[in-house]
């Protein structure tokens, strides 16, 4: 029998995208999908991919069948998440949410960074972290317990923290990386959510590239949370044309006696020999971010700039997929005992 | 036991998403893909989509390993099919091609537009048609030669023919069609195939618009012969700054009394209502490229212009999957036996 | 002395574009911009591309100062134009406008397609049709008149007629083309203007082809007034992913014995040797959008379906530049008697 | 009179806007350009924006008439400017180089990054740098020398080298820049050139984001020689898919007490309060490559990592434009004593 799933918020980019991840998915049963803004309309009236593909009408977000669900996947703003998951847990529905407002372990950062309190500090405590190939054990404990018969909490980690860290945990992990660790990021629109603004007209993001939230950006504190390294992020978010995507490049310093390109591949390459989802290139090769679209991996490379011995890895993501959708039901396929890889096996278009 | 399955020009835009969808499918097993340029190196080097998908590596045109598939799915410029293909079937591998060299029945045609002297006109007169919603008993009755034991030919129809016979055929093949059909179609810098030129370099093709080829494009004989209509289309192709994707728009004079949207899509409706790859959208409602890329779907949309009594249909496809890849799949599917549907149900991104 | 001029609605696409012109202009003052929704941002502020090259700030619609100024270019919306010209023409003011509320010369015909009556039937009389290649003496008249102290309305052509009229007059003129004339047409998003929806979402449009309005676009009566062809055109626009440009691919029936595409072109170079803003390209070359982007020059190019006996004419603009605001800059220069192409002559960027 | 003008290298990207800027200019005349690709083509015959705008004809690169002109502009590939300067300088023919060939001042480090001896160390040493606002300088004594009756030459500086320079100079000539300083630049697709290749095909740049060169990219050096800051810069350049522009974005540690955002704006307004071409953002605001496009300007944005204490200048520029022909523009308007901006003034398209 098959897991029945909800997508609430599944009108946004990352909820529509959920959707189709588990429509497809072999273990799960799409059952329920709401949108505040949609609701009563068809799922293929508003996303027209889905034409002859689903049936699925949107539900106002406070549907009661909700709660009937296996495990429901928050896809909504930051606040909302807060309001909604403290009772799905409590009536025995396991949450995957997609917002901030689970991620920072410290409620003061919540509050500082988004400026409200956090409501749920005791379940805050609970929530298992959901960035498998780094905190694969909080994944596994939640896992346990929720074969227990406990209802389980993730907090899945934010689409530019994911490229970044994965990035850079292994050279900060083993202690190489000195003083700050410079990120600058590039991200496809889709990014930027679905509400139409002057930023994400077609004609204004067009042949355009631009930063923003220079050294403001809300993921800044989840990345120094990952990597462990408070106050040690300068995080430069870009927006370039394109839909999906985000490709990160994390700029260290090793002072390390010999070490170079080779050393770092060699790290690299161990720390993520098991990781099906995360793929480490050959030295000289960079990753591109149409190779990972529509899909949970994650593609790194390698550089080195020997003459001021700086290691650069940069990390090529789906800002949709293993930055948000399908990262998501990786988690839920662990947190459910299934095979981490099970309906996120689809590759990219290879053109 | 799986089909083993050869794709003979793999590193080509088709070919590789024939790679793709074989590597994905499960009833066909992938053991062969050819390339004269890139032999000896692996697909993922050559598209890294297929890091940690496949270790497939590139073996030449004629590699003899060709002849002990199944199936083998030819990618490759016409004159090349027509050098192949017999020896393969006289072989007993049942061959899909994907070239132009068995589209048109009458070997005059063939050499009034491609220059060359059809050399395999018996094999020409077996070959079945590979478009099948609108020629499937063609394609049945292959699958029962096949199911006797004999090696079969099929010939894919091009793309813009898919795009545009799916859109015309309902109203042509009622007799409601009057005279000349109108057919402009804008197709993505995909088929315009992977040698780089100065055509499709990206900053040729990109923020431009371009028609080409007109009153002399290739397809033109293969769609007034699926359409019934030689000498009746006047075929405008241009090219637009998208990967993948052909959008045909399609206007037809339609004189009948009384006829208008409501009676098109009635008719279209109708004719489409056990097509699981074909979609009729309601009216009004027109398609857009995107919600089919990377599938074998199409999406049709229906507009009547009322003074002028031209029946107007559009029709988008990915120029790549309906339009190539899938639509070869799709047929081997019907050909050894298999639901059609099969390794094909993956709907598009739906943003 | 320097003709003061102002922009009315410069926030919106068009209006800007004005702007960017006018500013540049030798012969032209632009005194003053007016914007509803951006009125007391500074127009660099809004469109960063003027950092330092203005410090104009808008003003309201109402500014009192319109009705100083020597000439108001109108880019708002319909309803709009009419509300605002008869008082501005009363009090001196030439007016050029870029809605569609004057193009139409017949009020019932503007009543049917545009849902309101028209209450200024005598100035839409004397209004002059601003599209000067195929309307030029209807401007010279209107130059003399102004000449005299008078002054004048200029309703200038929409985008896609501009396009369309100038690939199909001269064959429609000639009396060669017969029957049902059929205009595709694709757009850039820009046509689509300035405020934010979904439709014009990046992530919508980019990736993507769609017709709309099939059969029913409001710019379907201009082409055929223009034209002189009532009930004739069979109108399909497209959405495609550019900025900037329209291509129209205009297909007409010439029965003529004997004619083909050196006849063609013939007729077209003729027709358009002494006007400097249209090329008429060499036959078996096709215009690209990008080669007249960001400037008043249109580009034909030929074709010719030999079976058919169709001739296919295509035409690319931008449709900010000739299909708007460039065009009314124009139609500026020739009731002002200044030479058409003053302030006009820049060329594309080459790539 | 006119000062005559030839570009050499006129059909790559680079030298085709210097032939539009040169064709559009008030104080120059071009008469000749020059390709060896291309030789005998008409110019609006391999760029169609020329159509009607010139008849000039592609002349091979050793025309003679090279030598009668006033000025040549060198739009060739590194080590054929060191083939062609000496001699044309030689003959009186002031040269505006925009290879690489004289712009590192040490020729052991041309010999380290290009592979080859420099073979005119005397010219090198002459040889004024073309980058105005920060060598403004070098460029008046040339403009003396020149004045005097003497041929130069000049060596426009990179286009990473442009934007990189224009953010991060005034902070590292301050003494404020500690450190590493991290370059992390994105380019459009006419950075590496007209040549079709794979990467620059349309399907593989289109959607994609990718890094290239990390560590390894030629600009280098040249940034550390104008920053004066041997061995501290780590570069990451990265292909984004638009034609036109490069965003550079610089992060540099700053320690200072006290030191922040209101400090920087002061810093970088003050030091470019007299520079025509770069426009220093207000605080908060970021620049967007559009808006520079097809022009000469730079614009800058500041930002500031608080925790980190890191300091973020982004540089906006047009690749083509500050970053090569129009930069060459400005310093052949600067070495012949014109005004700087002559025929530079028009702004980018407002969208």
């Amino acid at each position: 029998m098959k897991i029945s799933a909800a997508v609430v918020g599944a009108a946004g980019y990352a909820g529509v995208e959920l959707a189709r991840r588990l429509l497809e998915h072999p273990s799960f049963e799409l059952e329920l999908i709401t949108s505040d803004s949609d609701a009563g309309q068809r799922l293929d009236a508003v996303y027209p991919a889905f034409a002859g593909r689903s049936d699925l009408v949107f539900a106002a977000h406070d549907a009661p069948e909700l709660r009937d669900c296996d495990v429901a996947f928050l896809a909504v703003p930051h606040t909302a998440s807060l309001a909604l998951a403290p009772g799905l847990v409590a009536a025995g529905v396991t949450v995957v949410d997609l917002s901030a407002d689970f991620r920072l372990k410290d409620p003061a950062l919540y509050r500082k960074w988004y400026g409200v309190d956090h409501t749920a500090p005791e379940l805050l405590a609970q929530a298992a972290f959901g960035l498998p190939e780094l905190f694969g054990q909080e994944l596994a404990a939640a896992a346990e317990r929720h074969a227990a018969g406990q209802a389980m909490l993730v907090a899945c980690a934010g689409c530019y923290p994911t490229a970044t860290s994965l990035a850079a945990f292994p050279a900060v992990h083993a202690g190489l990386a000195q003083g700050v660790i410079n990120v600058h990021a590039v991200s496809g629109v889709t990014g930027a959510g679905k509400k139409p603004s002057l930023r994400t007209h077609f004609c204004s993001a067009n042949e355009d590239a631009q930063a923003y939230g220079v050294g403001t950006h809300r993921h800044t504190p989840e990345m120094e949370q990952i990597l462990g390294a408070p106050g040690r992020v300068a995080f430069v978010p870009h927006l370039v044309p394109l839909n999906r995507g985000i490709l990160s490049t994390v700029s260290m310093q090793v002072p390390a006696e010999g070490f170079g390109l080779r050393q770092a591949h060699e790290l690299y390459a161990r720390f993520y020999r098991d990781a099906f989802f995360v793929k480490v290139l050959p030295p000289g090769q960079q990753p591109k971010t149409s190779s990972v679209a529509g899909t949970n991996f994650a593609h790194l490379g390698l550089g080195w700039c020997e003459t001021t011995g700086t290691l650069v890895v940069t990390s090529a993501i789906d800002n949709l997929g293993k930055g948000a959708a399908d990262q998501a039901v990786q988690c839920a396929n662990i947190v459910f005992g299934l095979p981490e890889e099970r309906g996120l096996t689809t590759m990219a278009l290879p053109v």
